[in-house]
Protein backbone atom coordinates (compact mmCIF):
# COMPACT_ATOMS: atom_id res chain seq x y z
CA UNK A 1 0.00 0.00 0.00
CA UNK A 2 1.16 2.97 -0.99
CA UNK A 3 1.44 6.54 1.64
CA UNK A 4 -2.18 8.88 1.38
CA UNK A 5 -1.55 11.57 -0.60
CA UNK A 6 -1.89 15.10 1.89
CA UNK A 7 -4.60 16.63 0.73
CA UNK A 8 -3.08 19.77 -0.63
CA UNK A 9 0.04 20.92 -1.61
CA UNK A 10 0.71 24.72 -1.19
CA UNK A 11 3.01 26.69 -3.58
CA UNK A 12 4.83 30.03 -2.82
CA UNK A 13 5.09 32.14 -6.19
CA UNK A 14 7.19 35.61 -6.50
CA UNK A 15 5.49 37.73 -8.84
CA UNK A 16 6.37 40.82 -11.03
CA UNK A 17 3.98 42.92 -13.04
CA UNK A 18 4.07 46.31 -14.84
CA UNK A 19 1.43 47.39 -13.13
CA UNK A 20 0.31 50.15 -15.97
CA UNK A 21 -1.39 47.46 -17.56
CA UNK A 22 -3.73 46.16 -14.73
CA UNK A 23 -6.33 47.26 -12.18
CA UNK A 24 -4.53 46.63 -9.45
CA UNK A 25 -4.04 43.21 -7.67
CA UNK A 26 -7.30 42.90 -5.88
CA UNK A 27 -9.96 40.39 -7.96
CA UNK A 28 -12.35 42.57 -9.87
CA UNK A 29 -15.73 41.22 -11.36
CA UNK A 30 -14.14 43.02 -14.64
CA UNK A 31 -11.12 40.41 -14.14
CA UNK A 32 -8.30 42.68 -15.32
CA UNK A 33 -6.31 42.40 -12.17
CA UNK A 34 -3.17 40.89 -11.32
CA UNK A 35 -4.80 37.99 -8.60
CA UNK A 36 -7.25 37.22 -11.03
CA UNK A 37 -4.53 36.94 -14.69
CA UNK A 38 -3.37 34.48 -11.92
CA UNK A 39 -6.26 32.89 -10.64
CA UNK A 40 -7.62 32.15 -14.43
CA UNK A 41 -4.13 31.07 -15.23
CA UNK A 42 -3.56 28.06 -12.70
CA UNK A 43 -7.27 26.94 -12.69
CA UNK A 44 -6.69 26.45 -16.38
CA UNK A 45 -4.04 24.32 -15.54
CA UNK A 46 -5.48 22.98 -12.80
CA UNK A 47 -8.83 23.24 -12.42
CA UNK A 48 -9.57 22.55 -8.80
CA UNK A 49 -7.01 24.70 -7.83
CA UNK A 50 -7.80 26.94 -4.70
CA UNK A 51 -7.97 30.79 -4.52
CA UNK A 52 -4.33 32.79 -5.53
CA UNK A 53 -3.87 34.48 -1.85
CA UNK A 54 -1.16 37.60 -2.21
CA UNK A 55 0.77 39.19 0.64
CA UNK A 56 -1.78 42.37 0.47
CA UNK A 57 -2.80 44.46 -2.46
CA UNK A 58 -0.82 46.93 -4.53
CA UNK A 59 -3.08 49.84 -5.85
CA UNK A 60 -4.12 50.00 -9.67
CA UNK A 61 -0.89 51.56 -11.28
CA UNK A 62 1.26 49.76 -9.10
CA UNK A 63 4.24 47.67 -10.00
CA UNK A 64 6.28 44.97 -7.99
CA UNK A 65 9.49 43.18 -8.43
CA UNK A 66 8.93 40.49 -5.68
CA UNK A 67 5.18 40.87 -4.71
CA UNK A 68 4.46 36.91 -3.35
CA UNK A 69 1.50 34.92 -3.63
CA UNK A 70 0.00 31.08 -2.28
CA UNK A 71 -2.04 28.60 -3.61
CA UNK A 72 -3.28 25.34 -2.92
CA UNK A 73 -3.17 22.16 -5.46
CA UNK A 74 -5.37 18.92 -4.69
CA UNK A 75 -2.54 16.57 -3.08
CA UNK A 76 -2.83 14.47 -6.12
CA UNK A 77 -2.29 16.56 -8.59
CA UNK A 78 1.76 15.64 -9.70
CA UNK A 79 3.18 19.10 -10.50
CA UNK A 80 6.60 20.33 -8.77
CA UNK A 81 7.33 23.88 -9.01
CA UNK A 82 9.64 24.40 -12.06
CA UNK A 83 6.72 22.72 -14.32
CA UNK A 84 4.29 25.52 -12.53
CA UNK A 85 6.40 28.04 -12.73
CA UNK A 86 6.57 27.38 -16.19
CA UNK A 87 3.23 26.57 -16.93
CA UNK A 88 1.70 30.01 -15.32
CA UNK A 89 4.11 32.20 -17.20
CA UNK A 90 2.74 30.17 -20.28
CA UNK A 91 -0.74 31.67 -19.97
CA UNK A 92 -0.16 34.59 -18.40
CA UNK A 93 0.04 38.24 -20.18
CA UNK A 94 3.89 39.11 -20.55
CA UNK A 95 3.52 41.70 -18.09
CA UNK A 96 2.98 39.98 -14.83
CA UNK A 97 5.72 37.27 -14.73
CA UNK A 98 6.40 34.27 -12.07
CA UNK A 99 10.15 34.81 -10.94
CA UNK A 100 9.96 31.93 -8.71
CA UNK A 101 7.89 29.10 -7.25
CA UNK A 102 8.49 26.01 -4.83
CA UNK A 103 7.00 24.25 -2.58
CA UNK A 104 6.01 25.31 0.95
CA UNK A 105 4.37 23.58 4.02
CA UNK A 106 1.13 24.19 4.31
CA UNK A 107 1.67 26.30 7.40
CA UNK A 108 2.98 29.24 5.27
CA UNK A 109 0.69 32.07 4.34
CA UNK A 110 1.91 34.64 1.62
CA UNK A 111 -0.15 37.28 4.01
CA UNK A 112 -0.16 36.15 7.44
CA UNK A 113 3.21 34.88 7.52
CA UNK A 114 4.67 38.07 5.98
CA UNK A 115 6.78 39.87 8.43
CA UNK A 116 7.91 42.97 6.27
CA UNK A 117 8.25 44.40 3.15
CA UNK A 118 10.00 46.90 0.78
CA UNK A 119 8.85 49.42 -1.60
CA UNK A 120 10.99 51.52 -3.87
CA UNK A 121 9.46 54.79 -5.00
CA UNK A 122 10.97 56.48 -8.18
CA UNK A 123 11.01 60.18 -9.08
CA UNK A 124 12.02 61.62 -11.89
CA UNK A 125 13.49 65.15 -11.87
CA UNK A 126 14.69 66.04 -15.66
CA UNK A 127 12.89 68.23 -17.64
CA UNK A 128 11.73 65.50 -19.91
CA UNK A 129 10.12 61.74 -18.82
CA UNK A 130 11.36 59.25 -20.67
CA UNK A 131 8.83 57.71 -22.79
CA UNK A 132 9.50 54.41 -20.94
CA UNK A 133 9.11 55.83 -17.75
CA UNK A 134 6.05 56.95 -18.10
CA UNK A 135 3.65 55.60 -15.24
CA UNK A 136 6.62 54.20 -13.73
CA UNK A 137 7.86 57.23 -11.89
CA UNK A 138 6.65 60.10 -10.52
CA UNK A 139 7.86 63.05 -12.45
CA UNK A 140 9.10 66.47 -10.57
CA UNK A 141 11.09 68.11 -13.00
CA UNK A 142 13.64 70.31 -11.51
CA UNK A 143 13.34 69.03 -7.95
CA UNK A 144 16.28 68.88 -6.35
CA UNK A 145 16.66 67.85 -2.36
CA UNK A 146 20.20 67.94 -2.31
CA UNK A 147 21.00 66.10 0.80
CA UNK A 148 17.48 66.91 2.93
CA UNK A 149 15.93 63.92 1.53
CA UNK A 150 17.85 61.63 3.96
CA UNK A 151 17.44 64.52 6.69
CA UNK A 152 13.18 63.52 6.26
CA UNK A 153 13.72 60.28 5.86
CA UNK A 154 15.65 59.68 9.23
CA UNK A 155 12.10 61.02 10.78
CA UNK A 156 10.01 58.18 9.18
CA UNK A 157 12.48 55.97 10.50
CA UNK A 158 11.60 53.76 13.90
CA UNK A 159 7.80 53.04 15.14
CA UNK A 160 5.12 55.31 14.86
CA UNK A 161 1.64 55.78 14.22
CA UNK A 162 1.22 56.14 10.57
CA UNK A 163 -2.87 57.08 10.85
CA UNK A 164 -2.05 60.74 9.40
CA UNK A 165 0.22 59.30 6.73
CA UNK A 166 -2.80 56.54 5.41
CA UNK A 167 -5.98 56.82 3.65
CA UNK A 168 -9.24 55.23 4.33
CA UNK A 169 -10.38 52.04 2.58
CA UNK A 170 -13.79 52.55 3.22
CA UNK A 171 -14.18 48.77 4.15
CA UNK A 172 -15.61 49.59 7.81
CA UNK A 173 -12.30 48.32 9.60
CA UNK A 174 -10.95 51.98 9.79
CA UNK A 175 -11.89 52.89 13.08
CA UNK A 176 -10.76 49.89 15.33
CA UNK A 177 -7.45 49.15 13.32
CA UNK A 178 -4.39 49.45 14.80
CA UNK A 179 -1.80 52.29 12.38
CA UNK A 180 1.18 51.57 14.28
CA UNK A 181 3.85 50.47 12.51
CA UNK A 182 7.64 50.23 12.48
CA UNK A 183 9.69 51.31 9.55
CA UNK A 184 13.34 49.65 9.65
CA UNK A 185 14.51 51.60 6.86
CA UNK A 186 14.51 54.18 4.34
CA UNK A 187 16.97 54.79 1.85
CA UNK A 188 17.65 57.05 -0.66
CA UNK A 189 19.31 56.15 -3.75
CA UNK A 190 20.82 58.97 -6.71
CA UNK A 191 22.87 56.56 -8.67
CA UNK A 192 21.38 57.17 -12.19
CA UNK A 193 20.72 61.03 -13.28
CA UNK A 194 17.75 62.41 -12.88
CA UNK A 195 16.22 59.74 -10.94
CA UNK A 196 16.04 59.58 -7.52
CA UNK A 197 14.77 56.00 -5.89
CA UNK A 198 13.36 56.07 -2.22
CA UNK A 199 13.74 52.44 -0.46
CA UNK A 200 11.31 51.87 2.46
CA UNK A 201 11.20 48.39 4.41
CA UNK A 202 9.34 47.90 7.76
CA UNK A 203 7.00 45.11 9.11
CA UNK A 204 3.91 46.73 7.42
CA UNK A 205 2.35 49.75 5.65
CA UNK A 206 -1.06 50.90 5.72
CA UNK A 207 -3.14 51.87 2.67
CA UNK A 208 -1.04 54.24 0.49
CA UNK A 209 1.37 55.33 3.65
CA UNK A 210 4.57 54.48 1.06
CA UNK A 211 2.39 57.36 -1.13
CA UNK A 212 1.96 59.59 1.94
CA UNK A 213 5.24 59.44 3.27
CA UNK A 214 6.76 60.57 -0.10
CA UNK A 215 4.13 63.36 -0.69
CA UNK A 216 5.26 64.62 2.57
CA UNK A 217 9.15 64.41 2.00
CA UNK A 218 8.80 66.45 -0.81
CA UNK A 219 6.72 69.09 0.36
CA UNK A 220 8.75 69.13 3.40
CA UNK A 221 11.63 69.95 1.12
CA UNK A 222 9.89 72.11 -1.08
CA UNK A 223 9.00 74.09 2.51
CA UNK A 224 5.22 73.15 2.37
CA UNK A 225 5.38 70.63 5.25
CA UNK A 226 8.29 72.28 8.34
CA UNK A 227 9.59 69.07 10.10
CA UNK A 228 8.13 70.02 13.28
CA UNK A 229 4.75 69.24 11.54
CA UNK A 230 5.65 65.62 10.19
CA UNK A 231 6.94 64.74 13.66
CA UNK A 232 3.67 66.14 15.24
CA UNK A 233 1.56 63.94 13.19
CA UNK A 234 4.22 61.14 13.58
CA UNK A 235 3.88 61.42 17.41
CA UNK A 236 -0.58 60.98 16.91
CA UNK A 237 -0.58 64.94 17.71
CA UNK A 238 -4.31 65.08 15.91
CA UNK A 239 -5.26 61.42 14.72
CA UNK A 240 -8.06 63.29 12.67
CA UNK A 241 -5.49 65.47 10.20
CA UNK A 242 -4.09 63.48 7.24
CA UNK A 243 -0.60 64.37 5.35
CA UNK A 244 -1.11 66.69 3.21
CA UNK A 245 -0.13 65.17 0.00
CA UNK A 246 -0.21 61.85 -1.61
CA UNK A 247 1.96 61.03 -4.25
CA UNK A 248 1.01 59.52 -7.21
CA UNK A 249 0.39 55.91 -7.76
CA UNK A 250 2.73 55.62 -11.04
CA UNK A 251 6.72 55.89 -8.92
CA UNK A 252 5.68 53.03 -6.41
CA UNK A 253 7.18 49.69 -7.20
CA UNK A 254 6.36 46.45 -4.18
CA UNK A 255 10.29 45.04 -3.98
CA UNK A 256 10.34 42.39 -1.89
CA UNK A 257 7.97 40.32 1.09
CA UNK A 258 9.83 39.24 3.85
CA UNK A 259 9.16 36.06 5.99
CA UNK A 260 10.74 34.11 8.76
CA UNK A 261 13.90 32.20 7.70
CA UNK A 262 12.22 28.80 9.23
CA UNK A 263 10.48 28.60 5.92
CA UNK A 264 12.40 29.53 3.60
CA UNK A 265 16.68 28.26 5.05
CA UNK A 266 19.20 29.28 3.03
CA UNK A 267 21.30 26.46 1.31
CA UNK B 1 9.51 99.63 -42.60
CA UNK B 2 10.28 96.07 -40.52
CA UNK B 3 11.54 93.04 -42.43
CA UNK B 4 9.69 91.31 -44.36
CA UNK B 5 9.24 87.69 -42.22
CA UNK B 6 10.59 84.61 -44.29
CA UNK B 7 7.48 82.59 -45.67
CA UNK B 8 8.10 79.79 -43.15
CA UNK B 9 10.12 78.58 -40.40
CA UNK B 10 11.81 75.38 -40.13
CA UNK B 11 11.99 73.32 -36.23
CA UNK B 12 14.13 70.07 -35.88
CA UNK B 13 12.71 67.98 -33.14
CA UNK B 14 14.34 64.92 -31.51
CA UNK B 15 11.88 62.72 -30.13
CA UNK B 16 11.98 59.36 -28.46
CA UNK B 17 8.62 56.76 -27.76
CA UNK B 18 7.96 53.70 -26.21
CA UNK B 19 6.99 51.61 -29.51
CA UNK B 20 5.06 48.94 -27.60
CA UNK B 21 1.87 51.70 -27.23
CA UNK B 22 1.75 52.33 -31.35
CA UNK B 23 1.66 50.78 -34.64
CA UNK B 24 4.94 52.33 -35.73
CA UNK B 25 5.75 55.52 -37.23
CA UNK B 26 4.13 56.18 -40.21
CA UNK B 27 0.98 57.58 -40.70
CA UNK B 28 -1.98 55.47 -41.18
CA UNK B 29 -5.75 56.13 -41.86
CA UNK B 30 -6.59 54.60 -38.18
CA UNK B 31 -4.39 57.09 -36.71
CA UNK B 32 -2.18 55.51 -34.04
CA UNK B 33 0.99 55.92 -35.19
CA UNK B 34 4.09 58.00 -33.73
CA UNK B 35 3.80 60.47 -36.73
CA UNK B 36 -0.24 60.72 -36.51
CA UNK B 37 0.29 61.90 -33.06
CA UNK B 38 3.10 64.47 -33.81
CA UNK B 39 0.55 65.65 -36.84
CA UNK B 40 -2.10 66.53 -34.81
CA UNK B 41 -0.59 67.63 -31.74
CA UNK B 42 1.26 70.55 -34.47
CA UNK B 43 -2.11 70.85 -35.90
CA UNK B 44 -3.77 71.23 -32.65
CA UNK B 45 -0.89 74.05 -31.70
CA UNK B 46 -0.50 75.92 -35.25
CA UNK B 47 -3.33 75.09 -37.41
CA UNK B 48 -1.09 76.32 -40.68
CA UNK B 49 1.50 73.74 -39.38
CA UNK B 50 3.05 71.63 -42.65
CA UNK B 51 3.52 67.70 -42.85
CA UNK B 52 5.65 66.25 -39.76
CA UNK B 53 8.73 64.92 -41.84
CA UNK B 54 10.90 61.93 -39.87
CA UNK B 55 14.65 60.73 -40.69
CA UNK B 56 12.56 57.35 -41.64
CA UNK B 57 10.02 54.95 -40.79
CA UNK B 58 10.32 52.50 -37.57
CA UNK B 59 7.89 49.65 -37.69
CA UNK B 60 5.22 48.90 -35.04
CA UNK B 61 6.85 48.06 -31.67
CA UNK B 62 9.92 49.30 -32.54
CA UNK B 63 10.85 52.49 -30.10
CA UNK B 64 13.57 55.37 -30.21
CA UNK B 65 15.21 57.12 -28.29
CA UNK B 66 16.74 59.73 -30.65
CA UNK B 67 14.37 59.81 -33.61
CA UNK B 68 14.72 63.43 -35.78
CA UNK B 69 12.32 64.89 -37.43
CA UNK B 70 11.35 68.56 -38.86
CA UNK B 71 8.48 70.54 -39.75
CA UNK B 72 7.30 73.86 -40.63
CA UNK B 73 5.58 77.00 -39.16
CA UNK B 74 4.02 79.61 -41.40
CA UNK B 75 6.29 82.78 -41.18
CA UNK B 76 4.14 84.69 -38.86
CA UNK B 77 3.57 82.51 -36.44
CA UNK B 78 5.25 83.70 -33.45
CA UNK B 79 6.48 80.17 -31.10
CA UNK B 80 10.02 79.60 -30.23
CA UNK B 81 11.53 76.05 -29.82
CA UNK B 82 11.28 76.00 -26.36
CA UNK B 83 7.67 76.99 -26.26
CA UNK B 84 7.29 74.42 -29.17
CA UNK B 85 8.98 71.90 -26.85
CA UNK B 86 6.55 72.52 -24.12
CA UNK B 87 3.31 73.05 -26.21
CA UNK B 88 4.12 69.33 -28.18
CA UNK B 89 4.64 67.87 -25.02
CA UNK B 90 1.62 69.15 -23.13
CA UNK B 91 -0.58 67.63 -26.32
CA UNK B 92 1.30 64.23 -26.93
CA UNK B 93 0.43 60.86 -25.36
CA UNK B 94 3.38 60.53 -22.55
CA UNK B 95 4.61 57.89 -24.65
CA UNK B 96 5.97 59.87 -26.94
CA UNK B 97 8.11 62.92 -25.77
CA UNK B 98 9.96 65.75 -27.71
CA UNK B 99 13.71 65.82 -26.38
CA UNK B 100 14.36 68.46 -28.04
CA UNK B 101 13.56 71.13 -30.23
CA UNK B 102 15.76 73.68 -32.44
CA UNK B 103 15.07 76.58 -35.16
CA UNK B 104 17.13 75.16 -38.55
CA UNK B 105 17.44 76.64 -41.84
CA UNK B 106 15.17 75.90 -43.92
CA UNK B 107 17.60 73.58 -46.08
CA UNK B 108 17.58 70.92 -43.20
CA UNK B 109 15.57 68.04 -44.42
CA UNK B 110 15.08 65.19 -41.47
CA UNK B 111 15.48 62.29 -43.98
CA UNK B 112 17.62 64.18 -46.92
CA UNK B 113 19.80 65.77 -44.53
CA UNK B 114 21.21 62.58 -42.61
CA UNK B 115 23.81 60.96 -43.16
CA UNK B 116 23.68 57.86 -41.01
CA UNK B 117 21.92 56.50 -38.01
CA UNK B 118 22.31 54.03 -34.93
CA UNK B 119 20.23 51.76 -33.57
CA UNK B 120 20.35 49.43 -31.03
CA UNK B 121 18.70 45.71 -30.61
CA UNK B 122 18.41 44.17 -26.68
CA UNK B 123 18.31 40.39 -26.35
CA UNK B 124 17.74 39.38 -22.97
CA UNK B 125 18.77 35.70 -22.13
CA UNK B 126 17.19 34.95 -18.27
CA UNK B 127 14.91 32.38 -17.67
CA UNK B 128 12.07 35.12 -17.22
CA UNK B 129 11.75 37.88 -18.91
CA UNK B 130 11.19 40.95 -16.46
CA UNK B 131 7.46 42.52 -17.39
CA UNK B 132 8.94 46.05 -17.90
CA UNK B 133 11.01 44.78 -20.95
CA UNK B 134 8.05 42.54 -22.41
CA UNK B 135 8.33 44.12 -25.56
CA UNK B 136 11.46 45.57 -25.18
CA UNK B 137 13.82 42.65 -25.78
CA UNK B 138 14.45 39.65 -27.64
CA UNK B 139 13.72 36.61 -25.03
CA UNK B 140 16.10 34.28 -26.32
CA UNK B 141 16.66 32.11 -22.65
CA UNK B 142 20.15 30.87 -21.56
CA UNK B 143 21.99 32.65 -25.44
CA UNK B 144 25.43 32.87 -24.02
CA UNK B 145 27.58 33.91 -27.62
CA UNK B 146 30.82 33.73 -24.80
CA UNK B 147 32.47 36.34 -27.56
CA UNK B 148 31.45 34.92 -30.40
CA UNK B 149 29.44 37.66 -30.97
CA UNK B 150 31.68 40.09 -31.75
CA UNK B 151 33.56 37.86 -34.10
CA UNK B 152 30.20 37.74 -36.29
CA UNK B 153 30.15 41.69 -35.78
CA UNK B 154 33.03 41.85 -37.48
CA UNK B 155 31.79 40.82 -40.81
CA UNK B 156 28.84 43.17 -40.17
CA UNK B 157 31.27 46.10 -40.72
CA UNK B 158 32.19 47.50 -43.82
CA UNK B 159 30.44 48.09 -47.32
CA UNK B 160 28.43 45.54 -48.24
CA UNK B 161 25.15 44.59 -50.29
CA UNK B 162 23.14 44.20 -47.83
CA UNK B 163 19.97 43.04 -50.21
CA UNK B 164 19.73 39.50 -48.51
CA UNK B 165 19.45 40.92 -44.83
CA UNK B 166 16.19 43.12 -45.87
CA UNK B 167 12.31 42.76 -46.59
CA UNK B 168 10.86 43.90 -49.76
CA UNK B 169 8.54 46.91 -48.72
CA UNK B 170 6.17 45.60 -51.58
CA UNK B 171 5.86 49.33 -52.68
CA UNK B 172 7.28 49.01 -56.35
CA UNK B 173 10.72 50.39 -55.80
CA UNK B 174 12.55 47.61 -54.97
CA UNK B 175 13.91 45.96 -57.73
CA UNK B 176 15.77 49.09 -58.45
CA UNK B 177 16.95 50.12 -55.30
CA UNK B 178 20.65 50.87 -54.28
CA UNK B 179 21.19 47.98 -51.39
CA UNK B 180 24.88 48.77 -51.08
CA UNK B 181 25.00 50.17 -47.32
CA UNK B 182 28.03 51.17 -44.85
CA UNK B 183 27.77 49.78 -41.14
CA UNK B 184 30.84 51.58 -39.32
CA UNK B 185 30.56 49.79 -36.07
CA UNK B 186 28.72 46.97 -34.64
CA UNK B 187 29.60 46.97 -30.93
CA UNK B 188 28.37 44.59 -28.43
CA UNK B 189 27.55 45.57 -24.50
CA UNK B 190 27.02 43.16 -21.77
CA UNK B 191 27.26 45.16 -18.74
CA UNK B 192 23.41 44.85 -17.24
CA UNK B 193 22.97 40.58 -16.24
CA UNK B 194 21.10 38.27 -18.37
CA UNK B 195 21.17 41.90 -21.36
CA UNK B 196 22.69 41.82 -24.66
CA UNK B 197 22.61 45.21 -26.32
CA UNK B 198 24.45 45.71 -29.93
CA UNK B 199 24.55 48.69 -31.55
CA UNK B 200 24.65 49.08 -35.17
CA UNK B 201 25.64 52.81 -36.56
CA UNK B 202 25.95 53.15 -40.53
CA UNK B 203 24.99 55.30 -43.34
CA UNK B 204 21.62 53.96 -43.42
CA UNK B 205 19.59 50.55 -42.76
CA UNK B 206 17.37 48.80 -45.40
CA UNK B 207 13.77 47.92 -44.48
CA UNK B 208 14.37 45.49 -41.41
CA UNK B 209 18.06 45.10 -41.98
CA UNK B 210 19.20 45.21 -38.48
CA UNK B 211 16.60 42.55 -37.57
CA UNK B 212 18.14 40.35 -40.57
CA UNK B 213 21.62 41.38 -38.89
CA UNK B 214 20.74 40.17 -35.37
CA UNK B 215 18.81 37.47 -36.52
CA UNK B 216 21.84 36.23 -38.59
CA UNK B 217 24.01 36.63 -35.75
CA UNK B 218 21.95 34.78 -33.24
CA UNK B 219 21.64 31.94 -35.99
CA UNK B 220 25.06 31.88 -36.62
CA UNK B 221 26.21 31.67 -32.94
CA UNK B 222 23.88 28.90 -32.60
CA UNK B 223 25.44 26.75 -35.39
CA UNK B 224 22.46 27.06 -38.03
CA UNK B 225 23.80 29.84 -40.48
CA UNK B 226 27.62 29.48 -40.37
CA UNK B 227 30.05 32.49 -41.36
CA UNK B 228 31.09 31.69 -45.04
CA UNK B 229 27.57 31.76 -45.90
CA UNK B 230 27.23 35.19 -44.18
CA UNK B 231 29.80 36.25 -46.16
CA UNK B 232 28.87 34.97 -49.60
CA UNK B 233 25.69 36.64 -49.08
CA UNK B 234 27.49 39.86 -48.12
CA UNK B 235 29.44 39.64 -50.99
CA UNK B 236 26.38 39.26 -53.27
CA UNK B 237 26.41 35.50 -53.53
CA UNK B 238 22.93 34.85 -54.50
CA UNK B 239 20.91 38.51 -54.39
CA UNK B 240 17.51 36.68 -54.55
CA UNK B 241 18.20 34.61 -51.88
CA UNK B 242 17.49 36.25 -48.01
CA UNK B 243 18.92 35.59 -44.74
CA UNK B 244 17.24 33.02 -43.08
CA UNK B 245 15.81 34.43 -39.95
CA UNK B 246 14.63 38.06 -39.10
CA UNK B 247 14.53 39.19 -35.03
CA UNK B 248 11.50 40.30 -33.95
CA UNK B 249 11.08 44.32 -33.68
CA UNK B 250 10.73 44.09 -30.11
CA UNK B 251 14.11 44.30 -29.35
CA UNK B 252 14.78 47.13 -31.54
CA UNK B 253 15.50 50.78 -31.00
CA UNK B 254 16.34 53.72 -32.65
CA UNK B 255 18.91 55.29 -30.98
CA UNK B 256 20.43 58.60 -33.12
CA UNK B 257 20.42 60.16 -36.75
CA UNK B 258 23.12 62.26 -37.64
CA UNK B 259 23.25 64.97 -39.56
CA UNK B 260 26.60 66.92 -40.81
CA UNK B 261 28.12 69.31 -38.66
CA UNK B 262 27.18 72.11 -40.49
CA UNK B 263 23.97 72.21 -39.67
CA UNK B 264 24.35 71.87 -35.67
CA UNK B 265 27.99 73.09 -35.09
CA UNK B 266 29.23 72.40 -31.54
CA UNK B 267 29.06 75.80 -29.42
Amino acid sequence: MSEPASHFQRFRIDVAYDGRRFDGWQSQPEGNTIQDHLQASATKICPGVATVQGSGRTDSGVSAAGQVAHFDVPGDWRMGPVEWQKALNANLPAAIRILNCEAVPADFHARFSAEGKCYVYRIETGDVLPPLLAGLAWHRRGFDPDGRLEEVARLFEGTHDFRSFSANRNDGKDESRDTIRVISSVTVDREEADSIKIGFCGNGFLYKMVRFLVGSAVYCIEGKFPPPEIIALLQGADRDRKAPFCAPADGLSLERVLYPPEFFPKP
